[in-house]
Formats: C-alpha cells, structure tokens, sequence
C-alpha cells in the first residue's frame, strides 16, 4: 500500500488541484475497465497526460506509486477523492434558473462527483415553490433561511451580470464558503469566502490564440 | 509606444493564454474609466493580479511597458487582442441546442469578444431551418456543407455525452481546426485540431479541494 503521511497544507498551485481532477476522472474509467494497477508511464500514455507532471503533482500530497507496481488504482482514486473533498457530498445551492441555470441543473458531471444541488433560487414568480427533479425552486428573498436551512456551503451565480453581485452577497450574508460564477462579470467576496469565475469566452480565446498563431 | 519585436513563437503556457484573457478584460475596464496609463503594480493592485506574473507573462511577446509610465492601456489592450486572435471575427459552429447550447447562444461574452456563432446545428427536426436570433440552425447532417460554405474555424460542442464524438468527427471531417466540448466525456480529435476540454465540474471541485482542507 502507498505510505500516506500526516496531512500537511503546502503551498499548491491551482492547476494542481484541476489536474488531480482530471486524474480522478482517469483512474474511475481504468476501474470501469479492470485495470488494478498502472505505472505513471502508462496512465500518461493512456490519457495522454505528463508522466513527470502526475508525478511531482501527486508528490504534493505523498508518495503514492510502488516501485515495480506503479499506482493501485483504486487507493490512488479514493486517495484523491478524499483529497478534492469528493468523498462527501455537498449540497449546492443554483442562483438564476434561466437556460445557462437549467444546463447546470441537468449536468451529470456534477451528481456524479458528489455536489448536489439542493436548492434552487430564481426571480421569476412562475417558478417558485414549485420542484424540479425534486429540487424546490424558491425567490431569492428566501435565499438566507434556506441556505442555512440546508448547511448549504457552494453556491452558483447563474443569474446575469447585473445582478450577481447582490445575489453573490446575499450567499455570503447566509454563510455561503465558496462561490462558483458563470457571470460574465467581476464579483467580489470577503477574503475568507473562495471565488471562482467561470468566463466561457475565455476557453475560446485560448483556441483562438493557436489559430491566429497558425496563420500569422 | 513600446517596442514591437518581432514574433516568434516560443513555448508558452496555457496559463498565460488565460491570464491575457484576464488581463484584456481589465484593459477594457480601464478603458471605459477613461485611464490612460498603468503601472504593473496598479493594475495588479486593482484588479486583484499578481504583478510579477503579469510582467513575466507579458514578457513572452515583447517588451510592453515604459520606464516611468507603465503600460499604455489602449495600446497593450490593442496588443493582447491581436496576440490573442481577437482583432478579427471567428465565425462559430454550436452544436446541439438543448438548455447548455442555449445558454451558450445568449452568452454574451462570447460576442463581445468576436465569436460569432455563425450557425446552429441539433438533431430535433422542430428546430430545423428555423432562425434563432437571425442565425439558422440546421439538422447535424447538413453540418459539413454549412461549415464550409461559411469558412468556420470553430465547433462548439454542446451535445450529450454519447453523441459527443460522433459530431467532433463530423465537424472535423468538415475541416473545423479547434473544438471546445462541453459535453462530460473524453472525445478524440486529429493531432492538428485543437481540442478543449470544458468540465464544469472541475471548477467546482477546485472549490471542494479548499473547504475540503479547511474542515480538515
């Protein structure tokens, strides 16, 4: 079994935290196909990553490979579940019930890795107090009672740019300790609260940088 | 005016690529505030940016700033977005028409910055050679003649994940050179497309990571 040390909190960089996502996501489709153990070298090649990049970022959090082994699969997922907090669930609450809002609804990605939205909150009187897939909707008046109802620790702004910031205080006036934003604007929280923008244009900028380097 | 040498393509972090994304936004703001010029450490301090990193990632396309001035903001903005490919319109292909690809659709950064979806492809015949907001949408297999009568670069992909890389070989057979993919599963494009990933989970597991390690 990989030596797990004592947990201590270095500093980790934030691409860190994404890529042991990703290889959460590369050890479950190993699982799914049989697969017990596999060297750096070949989880590299399979999903096309950096062997020497898995390495210094599981490095980060203990030495986890086996000389002569390579990772056991199914303790190196559920050490990193426990890592990224994914060995819980956490209940969500989803600000903006508009069609960005009910695409995050419907999203699988979310369930699966264990952040279940349990609460939905729109301004729109035609939706409220009804349930949608046995969430209830309700005015985001009542965003406070029902987030701390819930112990409800994420939230999502899905609203538009004009109004997030008011719906992102109202989660941080509840208790809210973490605020994902898909508003195509700056918001600010107090400094114990984490933010973090989602701007979708930027992932297209990124393709477009590569294909305007192509063609100067 | 600060130098402009001339450019050649050294390896550059996708990090940075984001980071000028960022940096374009709060050039844009500065703009509309009527400010003129910026030392790195103002616009560090405004904007909440780490000034080394900004003077380091700048520094992968020449050298921008002015001893005793700063950055000329119009002129670096104007800069950024040419580095970044957005001094032109890139026409964009969205695929699948469902609450993601409609939110896609209305999302207005994506305009803003020169994305213009140019046509919508989904395989629900009721939307079929209808217009929405002036732009057509399409069965999925007329894919390939319309983004090639309309020289699109660009496949947005916003489809279930089983239908996911069905449609990438469709748009890149139709000669699509970069594809961001919202659909939750891993798909496979030729070595000379472009190909990003969009999970939407990751964020918020980069969220869980933290309140994860505080509650430890």
């Amino acid at each position: 079994m990989p030596r797990r040390p004592a947990y201590r909190p270095p500093k980790i960089p934030e691409m860190t935290i994404r890529r042991l996502s990703v290889y959460t996501r590369c050890l479950l489709q190993l699982e799914e196909d049989g697969i017990k153990t596999i060297s750096s070298q070949d989880l590299a090649e399979r999903f096309n990553l950096n062997s020497a990049q898995v390495r210094k970022d599981l490095a980060y959090f203990g030495e986890f490979g086996v000389r002569g082994i390579g990772y056991y699969v199914a303790g190196l997922k559920a050490e990193l579940q426990r890592i990224l907090g994914l060995d819980r669930e956490w209940p969500v609450a989803l600000v903006g019930f508009g069609n960005l809002g009910s695409a995050l609804f419907h999203y699988r990605g979310f369930s699966r890795q264990g952040f279940r939205i349990a609460a939905v909150f729109d301004d729109d009187p035609a939706k409220h107090h009804r349930e949608v897939g046995g969430v209830p909707v309700f005015p985001a008046r009542e965003l406070a009672r029902e987030v701390r109802a819930r112990s409800i620790q994420i939230g999502v702004v899905a609203v538009p740019a004009e109004t997030a910031q008011a719906v992102t205080d109202q989660l941080v006036a509840a208790g809210i300790k973490a605020v994902l934003n898909f508003a195509p604007t700056r918001i600010r929280v107090p400094r114990d609260v984490r933010l973090k923008d989602v701007d979708l244009s930027i992932e297209l900028e990124t393709l477009s940088f590569y294909l305007a380097k192509g063609s100067r």
